[in-house]
């Protein structure tokens, strides 16, 4: 099919950060696209060929915006699925599959699918909801300590909870959901899968999530993670053995811990770029929007090795601030040497938001660490008075 | 200033593919930007926050447009001058500011500028029309051969033509034109600097342009350019001249000769970005669109060296095609390591229609020299039948 400069239309679900650094590779083939999100003011809006505003989660807004397309995709997990349904049956190509997105949309369904596929995982168990797993637990069928989470909308880092006590359960929500085993690992990993139609598959390096030691909160995404060759290499194995499963095609960003025993686990997937991937702009010889993008169109995948060292850090609204956003010290940051911001374009901070992120490069890793850490404590997102 | 997220407004005059490669970095930093084009159909449209249709030499048209601006940049040297300067006496700031672009407009006046700043260039005159020059020649104040250019609007190799003899004077037009001495020259470099209002300077590596040995056609642009260090050393120091003697803010690509004696001598200038820089959006750890923008906003500038050695190879439309482009084995390019190619979003191809460009990338130069090979004899514009 020609996607050049031609009638071609990519329909993206969902205009937020990652729909926009999906746009931007779509620029660069002159690929048409059009893209739908509930927000007049998201991120994806400027750079699409045609923008258009309604839920994701309504059937008919993503029915009708679905025959516009030629080829759906998605930025976001959580669309109407009924409606991917019937553009499939009706012929439309769907990627990541309404199958794959129905599996993942539910972290129950997702760990049983692991179970079943004999991919590496935490031991889990499913409750219909909160009373369901209290009743297990005085049946001792579960015991303290273990990970809650929500069964749905639980991604990045909402709807997740570590229980030690009866105390932790006070402020769930009564919704369905799993209990964990609490397995104690090393080090979070991170793989990057690209999988086009034809079945061409090629894998990111991995990445490793580093903690701040006190805020138990991921600082930094370091590629290439700074582990043993045998383990990167499980890691990659698992990555590719998850993706063989689910047949996907697309990106799949794969979670895993690396335990205190050398065990490769995976935590869950992403069927879509991620944010572990976000160093790959510059770092790569391909960008992960640029591979979703090949993928998708079932285009000849692009090298997935790195040109230099990447780190990535995250520009997230500080507490106290709520308003319209400024980037405080932004212009000494971007003195420094192999350092960009990528601002995703939120009018207005709140503690948490998710505002942009930096990426440092360098060919030292030491160097791109320090530098790292040098632009994590100068940069704040903040408000004006 | 803050122009990030905010109420700043960036105007770019013309909207072809620099203009459209220079928005892609707005959006990374979500700067706001206007952008002005003559064509409905302008590659630079997407991305824009808002695109007006209007002519770019008219007065009227211009000045309306850049009252909206905060900051006014050009991606083309044709622009309504008399509208710039009324801008910039109400106060607008515009880069590069309309005294440059007056004496780069004229060829003549160009020239006139070097000898008068003791840049090394080619010798010249001046002639007010055809008949101007022909008298010259016949009182001997003129000798063939020589290189003859139209004085205006005679960028990208148009209004260029080598006389040898008064048979090569027969179809020029009877436009303003210089008279330039044939020098033998060996390689024609590029040098690309930046600089801030601040003052700061950055340059890229010296590229060369490589031509095809029969056509006499710029076949690759090649990064860094396969000269000795102490030839490189002083293209670096020319160019570096040429942006002090304009007091430049902005980009400033510097197209000089080296000759047969290693004289570095100026040929022209392009106060913005260039097609001799395209290879940093995937080779230099700062893109000279970025490195444009960080200028004209007076931000820091970013690094300028590469990681990696670049090819970029033009795509102009074949011979004996017009219509509805088709660009036959893009998908064969796209499967080689390191090839990335750039579509500018023209629909409609014609015989040397400048549509887009390939960029190679390799850690290895002899290894994407190669592929810039297997590139340029693969892929051709084309159109539909």
């Amino acid at each position: 099919m020609n996607y050049f400069s031609s009638e071609f239309r990519l329909g993206i679900l969902g205009g937020g950060q990652l729909g926009k650094m999906l746009i931007t590779e779509t620029r660069k083939f002159d690929i048409q696209t059009l893209v739908l999100d509930s927000s007049a003011e998201a991120p994806a809006q400027f750079g699409a060929n045609k923008f258009y505003q309604g839920s994701l989660m309504d059937y008919e807004t993503v029915y009708q915006f679905g025959k516009m397309c030629h080829i759906l995709t998605i930025e976001i997990e959580n669309v109407n699925l009924d409606a991917l349904d019937k553009l499939e049956e009706e012929g439309h190509v769907i990627y990541p599959s309404p199958k794959t997105l129905r599996l993942i949309q539910n972290k129950g369904r997702q760990k049983d699918f692991y179970v079943e596929n004999n991919i590496p995982t935490s031991k889990h168990q499913r409750f219909v909801d909160l009373n369901d797993l209290k009743k297990s637990l005085e049946k001792d069928e579960l015991e303290f300590p273990f990970v809650w989470k929500s069964a749905q909308f639980g991604y990045d880092g909402n709807g997740v909870k570590i229980c030690r006590s009866t105390i932790d359960l006070m402020h769930l929500p009564e919704v369905e959901c799993i209990a964990e085993e609490m397995v104690p690992f090393k080090n979070e990993l991170s793989v990057i899968v690209a999988r086009n139609a034809k079945g061409e598959v090629k894998t990111y390096p991995v990445v490793e999530m580093e903690f701040h030691p006190e805020a138990n909160q991921v600082e930094y995404v370091i590629c290439p993670a700074r582990i043993e060759e045998k383990v990167a290499q499980l890691a990659i194995d698992t990555a590719l053995q998850v993706s063989k499963a689910f047949n996907h095609v697309g990106l799949l960003a794969v979670e895993m811990f690396q335990t205190e025993n050398e065990e490769i686990l995976v935590n869950e997937v992403a069927p879509r770029p991620h944010n572990s991937g976000h160093h790959t702009i510059e770092a790569s010889y391909t960008s992960q929007f640029e591979n979703h993008l090949r993928s998708v169109l079932n285009l000849p995948l692009g090298n997935t090795d790195s040109k230099v060292a990447g780190i990535m850090v995250n520009l997230v609204g500080e507490e106290g601030f709520s308003g319209p956003v400024v980037y405080e010290n932004i212009e000494k940051i971007m003195a420094i040497d192999g350092v960009t911001p990528h601002i995703y374009g939120k009018k207005e901070t709140r503690p948490f938001r998710k505002m942009g992120h930096v990426t440092i490069v360098n060919e030292d890793m030491t160097e791109a660490r320090k530098v790292a850490e040098e632009v994590k404590n100068s940069i704040r997102v903040i408000s004006v008075k």
